[in-house]
């Protein structure tokens, strides 16, 4: 199969996202939801993503493909090339869509999961064709963020997902290979740490939800929209460099620093092979020139919020103004 | 006091942000770092700090400061308003450094400690003056992240901490109000939870250094830049409402979805908390209001990295050309 006709599986906020995604980027989107609103939703998504995707791109996206809603899921996967399953978040309803689709799609279609939480191999379970199943894991907004967690399990076969990861290439995402699959993946791994912890500091009155984002957005967040965990504290280390670095932020790792306290055993042999993840991430740069990148895009991130007037934006433009009349 | 003078104590990459973020904004900043290479250190920090931090601002910045590298730490504390403490993070160098601070500053100044760890009782422990001493926490680039966790003890003067709001927010700051003092502040707990499993993905061979950066700016790393934690879930809850996000996120929290298992419990109560302080967050918003607000603010974040030919801004020009070649 290699026609430009995609299956959206459960139109919710995920599968609304995808479709949005698909469609304009010139695919034909055949969704299936017996949800009665689910239309009313999809199109609320859609309008959202029209107002924005084109926005991100100084070129014209395709012309729109043709959005159906289909009666039943057989009509929907029939002529598809991509199914993507996003019903709600439990192993029986997922294992039960997934048999429906294999038993009506084309044996060569791509069968992508939006789960969360689920390995590919779970949802592989009783499988007809367990090698069409991997997981394609987006994050909301899914017509803006260019994310997608690709996991296959030792049954997913290769040469499908590497045309998957072609193919989301080609609607402007970012395909991560998840090599090793886990519960879960890896975003929301980390992401739950940070809930874990985060839901810790409201129940012991220590900040609330809105401290919490501020400590959030006018911080480390700026960082990680462009740099992530490490390649920040590659910089933070400077010239000493990653393994110093780690072996220094080491101690604090049993300091009681959060509520969450099952930690790795830094031995010589992690710290020497992050360290060597981080010189093959970016060993090509200096820390001087990483330093200049990061504060290019930390300019552009804050001032591209300044005509939002939200977050940094606002604190922007309220510092401009006491500058104006200091002036 | 109140004149625009400002003592560093301590030179590395945190108390050379503060010199920079100071100077640049007019104050006379006096430096005292026994290290030999502190001065080369600051004047990097500082050429940095000179060519970024004017681009956040559309209006000019005062005439710089004068910059001072004084013998000893009496000599740069004596005639200072602010004194900011930004030496080795061990409790015995910081005790020493702030009594020897407070042995020759004005009694009216205000002592901040870049501390990411201790709280402000700890560093007051056998001061001559515990009102002068809180926590100022900065981020990494100090010159250009606005974010500062103030945290005072309950033997810190109110009147001192309301001035130190008031300054920082002159030097294009956020000061954030930690009102409850904790080990590691907020921002650093948020920081270490993603930290420790991030150390965890890497020595259970899931992801590289790599990979789990690039899980972080593709994806919610870019939802972070604008908002938090938070207002991000308040948005995907949709019209259901935040308390209903959270009872359906719930039951993951039990999943062994991280490596870090200390869950706290989410009792009705926890739950109402939570919706309670988001509404009070961004209850004036409607959700459609939230979601155009975000995606302006994504659309924004994403192209100020293209110009830099960096993360997601390379990705989106490698897709423009992809559309361009099929036009």
């Amino acid at each position: 199969m290699s026609n430009k006709i995609v299956a959206i599986i459960g139109g919710g906020v995920i599968g609304g996202g995808w479709a949005a995604r698909f469609l304009l980027h010139g695919w034909h989107v055949k969704v299936y939801d017996p949800a009665a609103d689910a239309q009313r939703k999809i199109e609320e998504v859609l309008a959202n993503a029209r107002a924005s995707l084109p926005k991100l791109s100084d070129v014209s996206l395709p012309k729109e493909g043709q959005l159906t809603f289909c009666d039943n899921l057989e009509a929907a996967v029939a002529d598809a090339s991509w199914i993507q399953e996003s019903v709600p978040e439990r192993l029986d309803i997922k294992l039960a869509t997934l048999a429906a689709i294999q038993a009506a799609c084309s044996h060569t279609a791509i069968i992508g999961s939006s789960t969360s939480g689920f390995k590919p191999s779970e949802l592989q379970q009783g499988a007809q064709r367990p090698a069409q199943i991997m997981v394609a894991h987006p994050f909301n907004p899914v017509y803006l963020l260019p994310l997608v967690e690709l996991v296959p399990s030792e049954q997913t076969n290769t040469a499908l997902l590497n045309q998957a990861k072609d193919l989301l290439t080609s609607i402007g995402m970012k395909p991560l290979h998840v090599r090793k699959e886990i519960d879960a993946h890896i975003a929301d791994r980390l992401l739950e740490a940070v809930w874990r912890e985060g839901l810790w500091l409201i129940n012991d009155g220590v900040a609330t939800t809105e401290e919490i984002d501020d400590a959030i957005r006018y911080g480390f967040g700026l960082r990680w929209a462009q740099m992530g965990l490490f390649e920040t504290y590659r910089i933070a280390g400077g010239e000493a460099g990653m393994a110093h670095f780690i072996a220094q932020f080491g101690p604090c790792l049993h300091w009681p620093w959060s509520k969450l306290t099952d930690v790795p055993e830094l031995t010589d042999q992690l710290v020497q092979t992050i360290a060597d993840q981080s010189d093959a991430q970016s060993g090509q740069y200096s820390i001087r020139e990483l330093e200049r990148i990061r504060d290019n895009n930390l300019i552009g991130i804050m001032r591209a919020q300044k005509q939002n007037q939200w977050g940094v934006g606002e604190l922007l433009n309220a510092h401009d103004k006491r500058l104006k009349e200091l002036e």
